[in-house]
């Protein structure tokens, strides 16, 4: 899907989002919501979208939109970082799919990396969904601090 | 260089803030500054820094900070469809060495791509600053529409 084009009501996150399926939260406020991705690349791999907003990406995104999200992208990293310890942090955010999206809901991707391992392929494996639920308490405690 | 440590007040981000290292520059505003990365990994690679924050990184970010650079780095995401017309725009922010980051002074990239065309290696080479002021005034244009 290229850059241009109109939003789908049925995508995952906007379905996520009215709770058609199930999620691990790590947080959420009344704009923005934080979630472990089902297809990690590492352990901690979250996702931060916004409720309302209806941009596919970055470039359709309402005045005001971007700033919500950087905000608890930024707080998402410092939990992060509290809660699991990495070595370092990625944060990406994909428009179209020649740039890797594959969801047409704005989000930005937060990975944490360990010095000597490598990432994993996105939508390689599912992940346990035990394990996601563990790292949303782990993470989300550390966001609320 | 790990997520903790002190800024570099002679990064070579801040420097070419200063005016002591040349840049192709495309648009800035009272606290940010967009230019070409002068080792692009495609064509109209830019960046995003912040003109006053000593943030290392996005969990540093003191308030507004992080929102003021997602702010620009949107903006620059339109001049670029605008002006270069790519399939697709990557959006990423290294937080530490394990993550990729190589200048420790907070910085988004942006990243355009096109289809069927892999990403250079970061620094693999140095690209023709003619080329580059040529890609920022044609990005810049844009940017101010």
């Amino acid at each position: 899907m290229s850059l241009s084009g109109a939003y789908d009501d049925d995508n995952v996150f906007a379905r996520i989002v009215r709770g058609e399926i199930p999620k691990a939260l790590i947080a959420e406020d009344e704009a923005t919501m934080a979630f472990m991705d089902a297809f990690p690349q590492s352990r901690g791999h979250s996702l931060v979208i916004h409720k309302f907003s209806r941009a596919r990406n970055l470039l359709e995104a309402e005045p005001g939109v971007a700033e919500a999200l950087i905000g608890t992208v930024q707080r998402l990293t410092r939990a992060i970082r509290a809660a699991l310890e990495p070595d370092g942090i990625v944060v990406t955010q994909f428009n179209g799919s020649a740039a890797g999206q594959t969801v047409f809901h704005l989000h930005f991707h937060v990975i944490p990396r360990w010095e000597g391992v490598a990432l994993g392929r996105h939508a390689a494996h599912t992940a346990d969904p035990t394990q996601l639920q563990d790292l949303a308490r782990q993470i989300g405690e550390k966001f609320r601090d």
